[in-house]
């Protein structure tokens, strides 16, 4: 069975190519970007401005097929994919939490963009953390290298 | 332009019907659920078991149709979708984040599940609060009504 979803507008950023990339809003602290939203979505955008971030959900258009396990840009050894944010995915799904700058008719100006220019846009939902209710985190093997976040960046592993 | 996805597994929980449910995983502490992965799948799952919450991307296989504008579970006015977590999107993507309990081969046993029963899985992420860089957090109209997201539970009106 296949699910079949429309892009509802599209990402731009400074990134322009897969490598050097910050890989997680972490390590895109201040990169700014935008989100363009066709026609037909701009009026689901109302009251979006009382909030300060965004999860914004999108397609890895340019990750082509993927493997069920990966060497991750924050690690030497293979991990599960669904134990990392690999881009090559069975779904090639994005989600990034991002701050909103300003919004203005159908572009939203915003903050942390570790998504590469040109990328389609799937939904936008607004950022709640109390919705979430997750206490106690343990983030496994990423809590080696998480001090990393904010500095590495990409390569060309996941470029084929 | 279109994006097909195919499902990675079901997702199991005790709501079976799109009423009475709660709103998010804060309105769902201790539910219970199984989220049981096809077997093309099972090896990606290595490693997750050290991570305690994971974002769980799902198909909201039972929304039809969206309007730019909704009245949410937690509001008696008009909002934009966007600015909203209505299932009645453009692109019907849900998004949980979940309790691991336990993993157990193909079958990951989760708790604060506020999906429906047979939900198509899409993706499952780790969930890493340091990935995200969000500080000053301002929630929006939701913030008048954020009490009560424990005991809201969802009505017909998007069951059409």
């Amino acid at each position: 069975m296949e699910i079949t979803f429309t892009p509802i507008g599209l990402i731009h950023s400074p990134f322009f190519k897969l490598e050097e990339m910050p890989i997680q809003p972490a390590g895109a602290f201040g990169v700014q970007g935008t989100i363009d939203l066709y026609p037909d979505y701009v009026a689901g955008l109302q009251d979006l401005d009382g909030f300060s971030h965004i999860y914004v959900i999108y397609h890895l258009h340019k990750s082509n097929g993927w493997k069920p396990r990966v060497i991750p840009f924050l690690d030497k050894q293979e991990r599960g994919v669904f134990a990392t944010r690999a881009p090559h995915r069975p779904n090639p799904i994005g989600l990034s939490v991002l701050k909103i700058e300003s919004i203005n008719s159908s572009q939203i100006s915003v903050s942390n963009v570790d998504i590469l220019d040109g990328t389609p846009l799937l939904d936008i939902k607004p950022y709640v953390p109390q919705f979430d209710s997750a206490q106690d985190i343990r983030i496994g093997w990423i809590a080696d290298t998480i001090q990393q976040v904010k500095n590495v960046r990409t390569d060309r592993r996941f470029s084929g």
